[in-house]
């Protein structure tokens, strides 16, 4: 089985007024960017807002998604937990459906932990769910959990685990540090977080990405993927980089609903669950309207 | 129901070598401690590796110890979990055993969230548990969940939910913030987590401590609770504090283990879930022999 490649959006999850999952829209939606664009789906992300969802819910969403006839082979969930216990039970229950892979957090509760124990976690996690099937993608977000997949730490991972732990998303957005992976390991699944990084990155061997804003900009995000080697590479480049940098101003995932509820003219979109709040009115006309200008 | 007082230690978890919970040991261990002098037993916190245990085994050890016979208002579980419905279900089940209260992390994935979302994740917490007999305790460590329970947040808290949100316990280790607590909020039951605040934040109106060297020195704690206005105050204030500082100058709960491990004779003590780690056998013998020699 060969590894991901292309863009992979972390699809957003609608709520209905009381913050249930709106399943038919979300299936809906997650049709609609594979018609759109997108290679697959890294389902149950941070912009999915997975871990404000509870366990049941997260096996639910996804045994949804593969009854409504997604390929699992199109699917790349995420399935961390802080315990390895939950993260055991969530990347087995994926790996039975099929999926073509798992992206998992770093344990996130406990602070300052070492590349021994992260090295052990992960080695619990692949000894109890004992599957061939299993492919695990690292999920990189200090900025959320405190804790970075040291690139040595992946050196030992690729040695002990070479069939399993086959990629990573990166969403730190430190270029350095991307790069590093990038020159250090080629060959493994690399996933830059934003398109602003992406051309620059594949240049550099990366296998596609998988980006917030790809939820509501597949169709150009994939434009520049099929045509970053072509005479509108650049201002394709140019356009992509600014509109993610214009949501991104904002806070993200509230931004990327924001403007998927104008997208879709449907309120649901609007809806965090909490903690996660959404953009309030000022915010929202002021992104729709400098996303018009554009 | 009044709030919770005196000393209440979040009870460490001995584990099997297959790093299952050795729920016989860890039974024995909470009626050891209630004997010995704590007034009841903050289980499932963060020395006792919660967040390392699944959602299945935090139950079950509620359950355990309270079929054993331990009176359920002898005890205040965490039952904190990064989203809202995972929470419920924790805060629901141990509200229906009887439990004296619970303590309540904020949602710990994502960073940077407003007081606003933070107030609106506790209140879907006590308005989906919907019971009565629901206690909160808020639990506050921000070097694990990047995140504080601001006093500004704690008094809209207070005032939107007077009957529940009734306290909180205090890891963050900074004086300065314990101290505002104790001046803004007399009657909130506030809990600091080290022996070595406790005198001083007594004095000043606290509730008692919540500590994770009350697991190893109970009897010393309660002691100096009991004692704290005796003419023994003094030296018992400083070796207790001495105690403290040697065993957290090692990372905290694996040498609070290696300490029970010594104190038990047994090497169960001595296992952590990844990604914690075991203290190394040079830092367990430096351990020891310092804490011999005080």
């Amino acid at each position: 089985m060969t590894a991901a490649t292309g863009i992979w959006p972390p699809a957003a999850t609608p709520f209905r007024e009381d913050l249930s999952i709106d399943m038919e829209r979300y299936v809906a939606f997650c049709h609609q960017l594979l018609r759109d664009g997108a290679h697959g789906l890294a389902v149950l992300g941070t912009t999915s807002e997975t871990n404000s969802l509870d366990l049941e819910e997260r096996k639910g969403v996804l045994e949804k998604l593969v009854n409504s006839g997604i390929n699992p082979a199109q699917l790349i969930p995420g399935t961390g937990a802080a315990s390895f216990g939950d993260a055991v039970k969530l990347t087995k229950h994926a790996a039975e459906l099929g999926v073509k892979g798992s992206l998992l957090l770093p344990p996130f509760y406990y602070k300052g932990v070492s590349d021994e124990g992260l090295f052990e976690f992960v080695s619990e996690v692949i000894r109890r769910v004992n599957s061939k099937r299993l492919r695990l993608y690292l999920y990189n977000f200090p900025q959320q959990t405190g804790l970075i997949w040291s690139p040595e730490l992946i050196a030992t991972l690729r040695g002990a685990f070479p069939e399993t732990v086959v990629g990573i998303k990166d969403s730190s957005g430190d270029a350095k540090y991307l790069n590093k992976l990038l020159e250090k390991f080629p060959g493994f699944a690399i996933f830059p977080s934003s398109e602003s990084l992406m051309v620059d990155a594949l240049d550099k061997g990366a296998a596609g990405c998988i980006s917030a804003t790809a939820n509501t900009h597949v169709k150009e995000i994939r434009a520049l993927y099929e045509g970053r080697k072509s005479s509108q590479a650049a201002a394709m480049n140019k356009r992509a980089s600014a509109i993610r940098t214009l949501i991104a101003s904002f806070p993200l995932i509230a931004a990327v609903k924001a403007t998927l509820a104008d997208q879709h003219k449907h309120r649901g979109w609007h809806r965090l669950r909490p903690p996660l709040t959404p953009l309030d009115e000022k915010q929202t006309t002021a992104l729709r309207e400098k996303l018009a200008a554009l």
